[in-house]
């Protein structure tokens, strides 16, 4: 792609698009806004283009958020010769079609997770990203927490020795009162899946992270707790789950519990996850996510991830200084860069998107089937 | 029961004995030894005789912990006038004989958990119990955790409105090391069950304490990571399971997880709770017993549970001065004498027992059938 | 001594009297029945006497916590042959007069902290023990914690280097309510002192027992909040401190920082600590006594305290089996009664209460001169 | 000035400089190339210049950071037109010269603390600010955490009563390891002090921001642990104190104790604060800064601080969606252009930043006078 040539040539930026300007949408653009202040040497980038329906409130957010313009019209944008990366921030159902067309068009493509709301989806886009000339990557940010990294590499480096349990949740609480209203959220047929595709695919990603490896079955539960909401007409159906659980095992034999939940009062962004290996244990809260339990078999220490010497913290600020959740998109966008500039294939791949969604199918699966056992 | 009747006409102080005087029968003695003095209203008792295989053994630790004399044949203690109340702490396929007996010579039986190693034996002793004279009761003493207890109250009271969702573990890592060796607690034809029975059974209790429900339907795995330890006579297989995990639900549709492990590295005595509600969710962990977390819908609260009006509290020491693991024990032997000198029935009964049992079995029933959901 | 000589031959157990039969004679007692369960190898003891001021609730305690008989006058009861140990449980200001005649009468003495209520009658007291030919001890049952006899263990092997700075407190908060009332704690003349005394004296003992010297330089502030209550006579000024704040300097140079307060509402029995050493760091929270955190410079680990190689829990339960507050009576009076079975002096002794009380009296000598730094 | 009129008046962002870009430098450009994108409705600006001595490192910076030029010059950049806030990030030597240059030159001026190593340099910029046209606030970002300005909140509105007590702390450990080598910040000719000027002032300074009051009256004790350092010369005399004790009144009579360390091993960033009223009681610690606990007299609560209705956080992320560190200067920026856009004065002050070094002095001169009380 000449484009994309001329751009890691060093001749100009890499220029972006983002499509989506809502909450993702604006985390994103604050990543492409920062990540040269902190990533100095990645190549450069710059803001191109911010895509919308609304043309007025794309406008604004455009020149908010620091694009040097804004758009309507996706396709259009894609087929520009000074866009290299197209970063897709839309609803599930979109992520398909515009991956397939950025991707045709010789284009970088990040997408926000999930890859798309359906295995088919997924699968064409997995295909469609192992023959094209851009690089792919789905947008799975919790893999850029420093403690997340650092469990990671602890766990590579066999300091907890043999992983055997793991124990994972992801609890919030929007949905606890009864009396929350209804959204596109919690209709199937817009949202695809509830608290198990929303929470469940970040946990899930987490495992195939930490663990290097990926689940081979599943057992699991759904459950709606408030059937009914009101929506604008009236009483409405909820068609997606509020909760669900599952009993995972992967290739090694490592088993894995699943706890995730939109009806747990109190929590508001508890992804928690507890490895227990043969030599040592960690722990991790989402909630606190500067630092790392780490137990080498002599007690839980309690470690403040923001040491030059952990992944990513070199790049912000001195020890003791502590990052907050948006952070993980700069580095994100920072990962994309540096693999694009190495010409290798940065991850998260689509691939591991899919493999994610997998697992999620084999859980619905397995509750359509009164909790049986389910091969991925 | 004439020599009951004697004891709680206050003619002279309840008779007990205590089946057992290793680890159980010493937290059990200590409890007797000491009941009096924090729960002065309760009637009195005697510490009459300590009973066990090993005569000299057993005379040393009857000297030791404060018991007038020790004996060797279970049986023919039963047989006193001067005993009223028979305290069961053997291993438990001894339960069953034992407790029939003491019920059928119209004493009143405590035994300490499980009820009893099989379901066979669990029902006969629930409907001797029915039938007899004596009060019975199991020793589940984590109900007299103080904080467990006020949580109790405080689910009965509403506070966190409807209960959806239970959080449980209870974990722990003496099996860790691979080379830990194998003990009779081990082999299924001893044991009966592995972390699921020892472990499980606690949380299954507290499910049914704290919700005031049965658990109705189970979903169930079990896993040996360690299949063989090298015993006495060389590489022994592992019978039981080292860890467990269950989704339940109960009558009312509330669904609780649960997981036990022993290899759970660094993790000691770690019964977790977590309960959440309409309006409110509580959590708590064994390790600080003296504390509860109370959200009432504005945030997490700690409390600590050493307040003159909470459970138990008044009859120990001054706000902020903090029990321990045994003084359960001490308020579950006032619960019984309180039952006793009221003439009504303590809790937790056999029945109760026996329901705990019930729910370990669907468990062990659905790992067997691939997890699907059985009946409790 | 005959009666003791008589007891240590083993011929008779110790025989014990404790005066006072309140909060702390009621500690006392639970001791004295329990210490021979878990600590068999310490010479036996007997509870002979329990001796208080009023003749019917004396014997009501008496009855309740196991004694064989009950007193009014500690005189005649000091003076009997069967006693050989006597325990000092009354208000600060009968310490001395008790403990010098019952040193006088050849008695091992316990005396509940403080010492006493004056440096006078302290020195009187740390005299009559000198040339004594029983065994002297002061009551600060801390000692007693496993995880601050785990710290003063690790802090004397060297663990956290060279200790540099303590940061001390105990906080509380029953004088928070300005609606408290006025009671006998808050008259200069009967308490002799406020938060300080009362506080300050556990953590300064602590600071002494960990460091393994002494404070030498005292620099502090007392702070009366609430000067009147309502008394049963109307208002009545209040004449000790509710807070103190002090620093303090050690032989070797160590600066702690300590600050204790009846005023700090939602503490309940806040006696915390924090260590800081050249190479590593200790954390203590009396709330949380059963854990330890532990930091050797690489993160502070929690240790929860109760494995068998820990200090005196080998005499209670296995791993992960949790003590309260209570426990630390029993593991004190069994020091004592090692200390006198081996013929050598117990620590604390009545000369580390005295160093304590000339700490507490320099603290206030410099409140009185603006804060200047003063000698101890 | 017509320059700040014009920007004012919407006809031209306000043009930036910030004077110095190396960490304070790269926090406060952090903050002006993303206030527009969190808070989009204050004024706009335009990153002009960065300033440093180093003209090819300030090129570089200025082209990572996001700055539309680079200069050496600070005085030549104070007098151009198209400047109109000048944010000072130098060294605090140069303070007072940069600041006083600025103020003539009619711009508003931002001083990263603190305001000036001196107290009488700090004078003339609070004279000079009181006669100037532009706008002038001191940097203590910290009172930018949204839990400390809900704290702030919170006292403000009664809800923990009448303060009397804060225990605060502002440990670090970078000095902790006695070979660390020599820097400038340990003498004392150019830092002016050590651990108290540089964690003393944040703690001072939220002092006075929760309370709504000055510090009144200061005891004070400073400590150099290690007084000799290998520089580049050898040997180097250490000059300015590893830690410092005060014990602070308010002029309402609240006491504070304030302990502050570089030596504290273990603590990476650790400004902790406790603050007890009356009718509840609050706690802090900067390592957990979205977390505030909360304690209106029923148990401490853990309160999650990232829900809409929290200082600052409308302009960030949903729920649960935690902030580091950094934001905290972009709110800062946020705050004191909507102070220029109000035409109100900007808080905290010069006059605050000069409060708290007469605090600061204060307790220096309680040190030389062996602790003695000294009026602020």
């Amino acid at each position: 792609m000449s484009s994309t040539d001329h751009a890691t040539d060093g001749t100009r930026p890499l220029g972006v698009a983002v499509i989506g300007y809502s909450f993702m949408g604006k985390a994103h653009s604050n990543a492409w806004r920062n990540v040269g202040a902190f990533y100095p040497d990645v190549p450069p980038v710059r803001q191109q283009v911010l895509v919308g329906r609304d043309p007025a409130a794309v406008k604004t957010a455009a020149e908010r958020y620091g694009w040097a313009e804004s758009a309507t019209d996706w396709a259009e944008v894609i087929g520009r010769d000074d866009i290299d990366i197209v970063d897709i921030c839309t609803p599930g159902h979109l992520h398909a079609d515009i991956a397939l067309a950025a991707l045709a068009a010789g284009k970088h493509v990040l997408v926000e997770k999930p890859l798309a709301n359906t295995v088919a989806e997924s699968e064409a886009m997995v295909a469609a990203a192992a023959s094209a000339t851009g690089r792919s990557m789905i947008g799975f940010n919790y893999r850029r927490v420093p403690a997340l990294a650092l469990a990671r590499q602890l766990i590579a480096d066999g300091r907890i020795g043999q992983v055997r349990q793991v124990r994972a949740a992801y609890l919030q609480d929007w949905l606890s009162d009864e009396t929350a209203p209804m959204t596109w959220r919690l209709r199937r047929d817009e949202a695809g899946s509830g608290a198990l595709g929303d929470l469940g695919s970040h946990v899930i990603d987490q495992l195939h992270s930490l663990l290097g490896e990926r689940v081979v079955t599943a057992r699991g539960r759904l459950q709606t707790f408030v059937p009914e909401r009101d929506g604008s007409e009236g009483r409405e159906q909820v068609t997606v789950d509020d909760a669900a659980w599952a009993t995972l095992e992967t290739a090694s034999g490592v088993v894995a519990s699943v706890e995730v939940s939109r009806m747990a009062t109190g929590r508001k962004n508890g992804l928690s996850l507890e490895v227990y290996g043969s030599e040592g244990a960690l722990s991790f809260d989402l909630e606190r996510l500067n630092e790392l339990g780490v137990d080498d078999g002599t007690g839980m220490r309690r470690v403040l991830v923001t040491e030059e010497s952990h992944p990513y913290l070199a790049a912000w600020w001195p020890p003791g200084h502590t990052l907050g959740w948006d952070h993980t998109f700069t580095s994100q966008a920072a990962d994309l860069l540096t693999a694009i500039a190495n010409d290798v294939a940065p991850a998260p791949s689509f691939e591991d998107g899919l493999a994610v969604q997998r697992v999620l199918s084999a859980i619905e699966a397995s509750d359509a089937r009164s909790g049986t056992c389910v091969d991925v």
